[in-house]
């Protein structure tokens, strides 16, 4: 981590054609003048802020620990009867006047006014000292700056950095939307094997050691990690990050002998990193019977938290080839449309320049609302904030992974080869079951109907469908039974996300066999997630004709 | 206007190729179950809304008629003690909750979700009838949705609809972001003269029937009229959209035999309207002497109002070839980061869909604050404000006026060339003064320093700068003439718009001999815009050393 670590990084040689001919916005050459003090400025189109018809906003606004982060001690299961009775009732009122009492205080009639792309101050400021705190970026001139949500800052990311033609290496598996933004572009994912801690190194080390700029026709030159945790913390252990840093640093040329052998075959390997989870790293699933309450531990102090995560890719960026985005959408609200890139000054001049002539600011209301609660809460808040957030989601999952339990047998198995390797996986079968009078209704069926990894963090499980022994494998195909299985369960009131969305290359080159759907258990109420599990084992036993 | 009316519209083949790449987002095709009763949705990566910390906002919001829009009749000059007096206190209050009493009531839990790029239900039916009501589209079927703010709006329908190294034709001097968006993506403006009504119709017929597709070697396929109401409303009177429209179907490929001759030379001509100062139609200036309070009619009624508006291109438009673009940044905010699009439902899909993947839905903070102000204020009410707020800029731009003509020597003569043909253009030159003791103190001197027409519409007055006597033009040339009077204007306190950055073209190639400012009278304190002036006439006398 502490090799070659340097204070300032220039990787503009990096950014595309399309980034290069972004000149400083004229905004920007007037910003000299802009600040002066007493100059009257009859440059922009402002509207005078008299013109505003907003006088001031208040908001009622959970206080941080609204959600308990210290575990119930009644009964084992007592959580889940807390769940949502929690605090609601517990809020604190914050306003935005439309004129402040001092001039450095959040006012609406600066917010709401045209600003820089880079966010109202105040704003500016939470965003890097939260980065510093909580990433602890590998050099000191990184810079912070907002953008409307992850979704646009992978899009901005993507026009920066890539020309048509060029590839952007992806998790074999991964974010439907990432894919769906560069495909027009012309910028093509070429699919990097997973194991269970998401991108495989060795499979990395492998493909761009053998990379064929002829048959790739130009150059790759954006890495997204991304962090869909349903991929790449399947298991709780530390990430091989720093493993795949260290190989993109020596492939990426620039600073080693091997490097500049391999810079006539691609420009470079940067890393962007789509974390929106980040802050729902939930730890292992277990079994309800061995869950206990001191499992969690409520006197963890801030810090002692932090350390906890998995850490970003920032923390080993000793070279600055990393851009991560950060959003509010899973912490405080999608949408918020908001969230901030971190990344090197070179970087970010231009990805603010691409904003200055888009979106411009993300929208103030959105920006002042947050930021007056983040005052509100102060750092210490938010962070309590994320703790509660984190244990919510964790009950969720165990609830999720509870009622799989009861209506499926599950049998565990380390798993040493493919997407789970290294992580134990469950495979389930039909649950044999004794009725009333005391009878077998049914006889306890062998073949396994699916299998899983519990997520380590996230709000997703994926189900990997076994279809190997479905009647019409043979006459439909794996992508029709996939389909098929889906449709029916949403005719049965159950909506799946379907798996081949998210496959970076077409389904029918995946391991044969296997139908994948992504299952939510962010948003059900829970009853209903109770529910969803019963429908799901109805529909896979008629659907594989077990009676 | 009724020719060849036609209800439904596909110009599907004028699409870019990134357009045409751009299939049908996952979330869409999952939109058949969303909206089923009763289906349990695990297919989203949908945060509970129990986790949004926003129990509910409030916002003291002005009333429609805040502003005043019947004069003053106390004095001649009385509106301008009441210009910001007026009615400041005046403001209703309105509460969005997280959770509705009725399902179908503006709510938190929904408006700060995922959701459609369309915008929520209850702003997309305000827009729809609002264009319906004010714009009255020539075709029935033309769609309406929102976005992230005009710049946004043009982003993404320049991505819409040119490939690289196709061309936007566009006035001669137009809106400086518009150029810098289009440039990197190797899309080209084409220069078209302008008069004091905007873009010629006969410049433009005479450069669509010249057009050379080899040397401009792609087809031109996205007209921009930029509505920027320093140049295309000089004059008040109706302006030549009509003539301008039917060049371009004439030229645009699709319906004439003519067409069909051109169709191998560019591929089509589409409009795109970006028009946010269209309610701030100001009306001709009149000398303070000849102004009286019965020239604003009090009791206008709101269809009446509606009437005199300039009408939008969508008026003339029965071939689905205008994309507008409205904004709420001059109406409400430039912090809402809102407005919508509206036009041909194939466009409409192609636009939705880039949306959703960069910037998804608009904040939805500022969707439902705006939304809510709207739905208190009714479209009646939002027409009332609309008024009053052009009221409010016409009293600007007089007062700015007025300040001109105190500190120049103004004389009009009527233009019967170049870009203010059709208007009276104002000549300013030094104006004489008679000092305390009696004495002329200067010579009144004849030599015109600048020329403008004063604005029927808009925040901003053009400047034209007379450098043709400057002693210094023939060693420094212009370009270096109109940075240095910027930067001596910037010096002395006052900033200006550089005219150099608005221009199409590069200024070298302009006529000779003249400088340019855009001056904006909608922002500053008005003893700050009097005090301007007088810095303007103090620089511009050294500048030109006059003494």
């Amino acid at each position: 981590m502490e090799k070659n670590r340097q204070a300032s990084i220039d990787l503009s040689h990096h950014l595309s054609g399309v980034a290069k001919a972004r000149t400083s916005s004229p905004l920007k050459d007037l910003q000299k003048y802009f600040g002066k003090e007493g100059i009257i400025r009859l440059a922009g189109g402002l509207p005078s802020p008299e013109y505003f018809p907003f006088a001031s906003i208040t908001a009622d606004a959970l206080v941080p620990d609204a959600y308990s982060w210290t575990p119930d001690n009644r009964s084992p299961l007592a959580w889940i009867w807390n769940l949502f009775s929690a605090t609601r009732e517990k809020t604190t009122q914050v306003s935005i006047p439309k004129y402040p009492n001092k001039p450095e205080d959040l006012n609406l009639a600066t917010a709401l006014q045209y600003s820089l792309a880079s966010g109202i101050p105040q704003l500016q400021e939470i965003v890097k000292t939260f980065t510093t705190q909580v990433y602890k970026p590998a050099y000191t001139d990184f810079k912070t700056f907002v953008h409307t949500g992850n979704t646009d800052g992978w899009f901005k990311t993507v026009g920066t950095l890539c020309n048509p033609g060029e590839c952007v290496l992806a998790s074999e598996w991964t974010y439907p939307s990432a894919l769906a933004e560069m495909r027009p572009y012309g910028v093509r994912p070429v699919p990097v094997p997973m194991d269970g801690q998401g991108m495989r190194a060795d499979a990395l080390h492998k493909l761009l050691s053998e990379w064929d700029a002829d048959a790739r026709k130009m150059p790759s030159q954006a890495t997204r990690h991304v962090h869909d945790p349903s991929w790449s913390d399947w298991c709780d252990n530390a990430r091989c990050e720093e493993e795949i840093y260290d190989i993109c640093v020596i492939f990426g040329g620039c600073a080693t002998h091997l490097a500049r052998a391999f810079s006539q075959r691609f420009e470079d390997v940067i890393f962007v990193e789509d974390d929106p989870y980040y802050f729902l790293q939930l730890g292992p699933y277990m079994a309800r019977a061995e869950r206990s309450p001191a499992s969690v531990n409520g006197n963890d102090n801030e810090e002692y938290y932090l350390s906890q995560l998995v850490p970003s890719y920032l923390r080993f960026d000793y070279e600055g080839r990393v851009i991560r985005l950060d959003t509010f959408s899973k912490t405080i609200a999608p949408g918020c449309r908001l969230g901030w890139f971190t990344c090197n000054p070179v970087f970010a001049e231009k990805l603010e320049r691409q904003a200055e002539t888009s979106t411009q600011a993300p929208c103030g209301f959105g920006q002042a609302l947050i930021t007056t609660v983040l005052l509100n809460w102060q750092s210490a808040g938010y962070i309590r904030w994320l703790k509660g957030l984190k244990v919510q989601y964790k009950h969720r999952r165990d609830f999720f992974i509870d009622c799989l339990a009861e209506q499926f047998h599950l049998e565990t198995e380390p798993a040493i080869h493919g997407m789970y390797e290294g992580c134990d996986v469950y495979h389930a079968s039909q649950r044999s079951r004794v009725d009333k009078s005391g009878y077998l209704a049914e006889k306890s069926h062998p073949v396994v109907l699916f299998s899983f990894v519990p997520p380590a963090s996230g709000m997703f499980v994926w189900l990997k469908i076994n279809f190997d022994n479905h009647p019409a494998l043979s006459t439909l195909g794996l992508e029709e039974l996939e389909n098929k299985l889906w449709v029916a369960l949403a005719e049965a009131g159950v909506l799946f996300g379907p798996g081949n969305m998210f496959s970076a290359t077409p389904v029918s080159e995946k391991e044969e066999g296997f139908g994948h759907f992504r299952v939510s258990f962010s948003n059900a109420k829970l009853e209903d997630l109770k529910r969803a599990v019963s429908i799901i084992a109805q529909v896979l036993k008629a659907f594989h004709q077990l009676d």
